[in-house]
């Protein structure tokens, strides 16, 4: 009983590092699909809402069934609250990165960058994989170190959003308005894709730690 | 004791729901001062961050003592696992509230609105608010009608949403390229809120029915 009890915890814990790694897939795949305006590699990334959500579903449905028989407490308590949290950032990472997927469908076969954006967009989408990668890491070794620094990673992302403001900004945009809204939705997609990794790594951080954030906007 | 729990149980749905009228209070300042470029109405706004933060982290410490100490179990706990996503959907709706009052206070004494868009953003206030009430009500009653209903409402703000859209891409938009990324993103951050309404109203629907939702992205 004790063993299999275990054994759900640890597929729980699997199962959240493979949502995000279907995450982490549909951003990079996404970000492609943007830079080149793939049509076909749009559809593949906004097909993969389905998996995504069923597998979030799923394990809510799992982890809902260990609390009811189980009753977990301290530290597996703490690990079933932080991935109640976790699955719903995850599902919105994937989300968001449909999302880009959605706005490359809906111009093609326009690009929807200009080309002097297409430079942040590429780092945009690193940072944003990148970040993906190192959370799907923390969810499997819940290294709080690794967790803290996933936070810092943050600011990079920060400033390349900043610096899509500058260049719409500037007199001499020559792309026009629905262009500039364009690129606004798409940084701001970004954006919020990696915060939700830092919300991820917060939660990890708490779950170790037995600390509860204080700073969460 | 078992009337000692069923009061913490109490509490928690009565404190959710004084944290979505924070939200619904955010939101109605927030827009107040979008509209007349009150900088004094945004700072208050923005400063009803910590009340929502502390709150929001006070019911989860309450919710995960509830949980290690009780193990509730069926309806329950359906109410307590519910409670951990809904008080991250209020917080978000508090925190995209704020996001508007903070563009008003950076682009105070401008306004940040052109009069061709006021009437838009009032509407969209004005549906906003109107959600938050009756989500708060929601979390009140448990009433999944009330609930269903919340997730029409959501077409409301998906209409104004892409009005909003129409005026910023037509030739004729006067007021050039950093003004409708300002009007981009505060329609993103009135849509997001509303979303988040109709989260909350599928968790509730869950909670009374015990069906796992199927539909969210």
């Amino acid at each position: 009983m004790r063993e299999n009890y275990n054994n759900r915890l640890d597929t729980l814990s699997a199962d959240l590092a493979e949502i995000c790694r279907l995450a982490e897939d549909a951003m990079a795949s996404a970000t492609k699909a943007l830079l080149t305006a793939d049509l076909g590699l749009a559809e593949t990334t906004i097909s993969s809402r389905e998996q995504i959500d069923a597998l979030a579903a799923q394990w809510e449905q799992n982890a809902f069934s260990v609390l009811a028989l189980q009753s977990p407490v301290a530290l597996d308590l703490r690990i079933m609250v932080s991935g109640i949290h976790i699955v719903a950032d995850l599902q919105r990472m994937g989300g968001l990165a449909i999302h880009i997927a959605e706005l490359v469908r809906r111009r093609h076969p326009a690009h929807v960058l200009p080309a002097e954006v297409e430079g942040v967009f590429a780092d945009m989408g690193r940072v944003a994989v990148e970040q993906a990668d190192a959370t799907r890491e923390v969810l499997l070794t819940r290294d709080a170190d690794l967790a803290s620094e996933l936070r810092l990673k943050d600011e990079a992302m920060d400033e390349l959003h900043r610096s899509l403001f500058t260049l719409t900004a500037a007199p001499d945009w020559p792309h026009g308005v629905p262009t500039a809204v364009d690129v606004t939705l798409l940084g701001r997609f970004y954006e919020r894709f990696s915060d939700h990794t830092v919300e991820v790594a917060k939660r990890v951080i708490f779950l170790v730690t037995g600390e509860f954030r204080r700073d969460e906007a």
